[in-house]
């Protein structure tokens, strides 16, 4: 490391770290346009892996990617009561097309509930054609005052799902299966982010939503971030598009539907979540390059060596990437690759191949050791492994050691306002508690079970609530 | 088949034809607002494995992905005058963001050299960070009075790559590669398309390019579609951003730039290139489901044997889909998959289980026959090589077959006109000829040298003009 601090230490000012650490590890700059993010080649191959991670998940569960428009007919929005009232305010407005005003004008969507049941309620004719399984990638548009790179954009590329179903209880069990087989398996197995599943309260759902599940998650500082959300829509987008299916008896039945989206938001959390005051650490299992190997002087021996290795460890299946870039000073490459965050650097010079090793330099644990050049390839997957377990050891063991079990709404204040998680019983805390956190910018993250669970209702016995301050 | 034709015959109206057959085969729908799409799964599963393969082709030339906002301030279309005149009527313009008037309307992308250039401008400092190698995936927006379904519409999906290099030549070089390795060898090798590669005319250059490379082929029907391009863009944006690097020698240096798109305008051509009366015919190679076993009736046997031939066709590498959905009478599923063009069907019913076989439907020649259940696997990956085979060389004997080598406009317009091409010296031609072809909707597609390469230069002596009606 440099002397002076690359980044801005944690503890001196997180919200500055965070700026450095984007700005320097090269993830994003903003764009021109107000709350714009321009993504640049490393932070958009984060993306890359988490989206074909996801991409791969969301397919296993029989559901289709598809595409719909990006301009929404104004008067569209305005169908679902709720829904408009939620969006309205962040909603950028095209008024002008092909260099007249147009005669309607379109929104930018900021989610696709609407253009999509206009499709569904023309694709969905009979019990048949259910359940009816939807994802697309797309970008989305939600004006956004007080802007922040991948938290708060006003644009922000995700993944939307949407389904129909025949019944409430198909819709319920699948909106469920996606919150935990496809996020927080993601989020677990391969961010290595300890999430806390559980249920919106009233307050906190989705515009338009009957129930919403999500995953929490407590970044560096104690705060939370809502990492996605899987939500039951019920029928309210189903009465306002009319999408209606032939049942088997013959009767004519509203659909009952699902939507969930996870976002470029989670670049965000990874930082917040893994980062420290030498940069980012990726998860091995979610890194696009897993192993930089480094020539540190452009020595021909040295050179072929790290190309060699480069071409063992990629026969290994490991994502190997051969820094030979020796007219960069090898200090500026080192302290590059640990802003990034790649999980191991393999650092090899002409003393090294001398003696027949390489310094290995572990981002995850920290700390460096020279270890013999051929034990490499056969060694470095389960180093991998185990630092991906480590990472979520790590944000397990945070999130633990930061979360009160409290039994007043002020002492849930108290922890949210002081950096951590309080845990209060709903029976307790209830919508007036609610109201009252919200005073102080303490929101309640969601409600789970006494065992972990989710619950299965809002107002189940022995729900748990729990609230932080949240990004 | 069934006995009224599901598709309006291309011979009795070709327009009409496309359009059904990307409404039956349900590759697409219009979108709400004038000029959108929406992409069904079946044809958003072609765009995924154009990506897949694309994608790949162009990181193998040390292209990263990375991602630019959607929203350009106006005021930045102005800087390259070409640029702004040829997009200024296009344009989709945000004026309200968030509930409010905005001071600056923000324009939605055409294309994003201009905000690419805004990033480029401060990410290349010096000869070290050049060639900078960049794409995207995205969505543009361009108003279409016309539109058609994938051909023209006001909403479509493309990447597009945009580079800096310290040199003229090594951005003409660029720009060359991409044209023949990228965009030329996908279209051969995957799409199994004829196209003809050449340069554009100084009229049908992009606007604010200095050169413009492009592929053209043609469609079923004898008119011509652009089907991708490559574009040296000289200094003209480096100009307008003021992108400079500091060179070896110590001098400022403007960059020379290349941009590059292929976009989803590649679904049609495919239909339009190789569909048929009955439907689309996928190539096998792009195919997302290359072969589909179809059980004709619910029997258990038969239903045990697709299920097993399935796995067995998996484990061989195929891309296969069982069709056990016998709720739905078989007839109407062998038309739908005809329709939607999977190269191979394989039929099994309670009969052909008797007698160890199955039926054997080839969708690209054609005809069907029944093979031994056991030879199947074995059999279907060289069936699927030589069908490939055969679409690419039929629509090269189209192509050749349909284009007249002629001496005068007169003869290139009456070739054009009755639905081929036609071949003219560019000395003969010239751009007054150009002009002339031009009162009769014929546009010169591209030059090419005698030899069939792609000329050195627009005026290059030898030039032939490739003339045609063009989509």
């Amino acid at each position: 490391m440099a002397k002076a601090p690359v980044l801005t230490p944690r503890a001196d000012d997180f919200p500055r770290w965070y700026q450095d650490l984007i700005t320097k590890a090269e993830l994003a700059d903003n764009g021109p346009v107000r709350g714009t993010m321009v993504i640049r080649p490393y932070g958009y191959g984060l993306w890359e892996r988490m989206q074909q991670e996801m991409d791969t998940r969301i397919k296993e569960t029989g559901t289709q990617n598809a595409y719909f428009p990006l301009l929404i007919p104004q008067s569209y929005l305005t169908r679902e009561a709720e829904h408009v009232e939620g969006f309205a305010p962040e909603l950028a407005v095209v008024t002008h097309g092909g260099g007249k005003e147009l005669e309607e004008p379109a929104v930018v969507r900021p989610t696709s509930e609407m253009i999509i049941n206009a499709s569904f309620s023309k694709w969905v004719q009979s019990y048949r054609d259910l359940p009816l399984l939807i994802n697309q990638w797309a970008n989305v548009v939600r004006w956004e005052l007080r802007p922040r790179l991948f938290l708060r954009t006003s644009e922000f590329l995700w993944q939307e799902g949407h389904t129909a179903h025949a019944t409430y209880e198909e819709a319920r069990d699948f909106a469920a299966h996606i919150h935990r087989e496809v996020y927080e398996d993601f989020m677990a197995n391969v961010l290595a982010m300890d999430v806390v599943p559980g249920r919106k309260t009233v307050k906190e759902r989705f515009a338009g939503a009957i129930n919403t599940l999500t995953l929490e998650g407590m970044m560096g500082d104690g705060k939370a971030l809502q990492m996605a959300t899987s939500h039951e829509l019920g029928q309210n987008f189903a009465k306002a598009f009319n999408t209606r299916y032939l049942s088997r008896d013959g009767s004519q039945e509203l659909v009952w539907q699902t939507s969930w989206g996870s976002t470029t938001r989670m670049i965000g959390a990874l930082v917040m979540m893994h980062g420290d005051d030498h940069g980012l650490r990726v998860p091995p299992r979610l890194a696009q390059t897993q192993v930089v190997v480094l020539a540190i002087k452009g020595d021909e021996a040295v050179l072929a060596k790290v190309r060699e290795l480069g071409d063992r460890l990629k026969a290994a299946g490991v994502r190997v990437r051969v820094d030979d870039r020796t007219d960069i000073p090898f200090g500026r490459r080192a302290v590059d690759w640990e802003l990034k965050g790649v999980p191991v650097r393999v650092e090899v010079g002409p003393r090294d191949l001398e003696n027949g090793t390489a310094m290995l330099v572990r981002r995850i644990p920290g700390g460096k050791a020279p270890v013999a050049i051929d034990s490499l390839v056969p060694l470095l997957p389960s180093i991998l492994e185990e630092d991906q377990a480590l990472l979520l050891t790590q944000s397990r063991e945070r999130r633990e050691s930061r979360t009160a079990e409290v039994a007043t709404p002020d002492e849930a204040i108290e922890a949210a306002v002081s950096g951590g998680w309080a845990r209060i019983p709903w029976s307790t805390l209830g919508e007036e508690g609610e109201a009252r956190l919200g005073e102080h910018a303490v929101t309640v993250r969601c409600l789970v079970a006494e065992d972990g669970s989710v619950p299965d209702s809002y107002d189940a016995p022995g729900n748990v609530a729990v609230v932080a301050r949240a990004y």
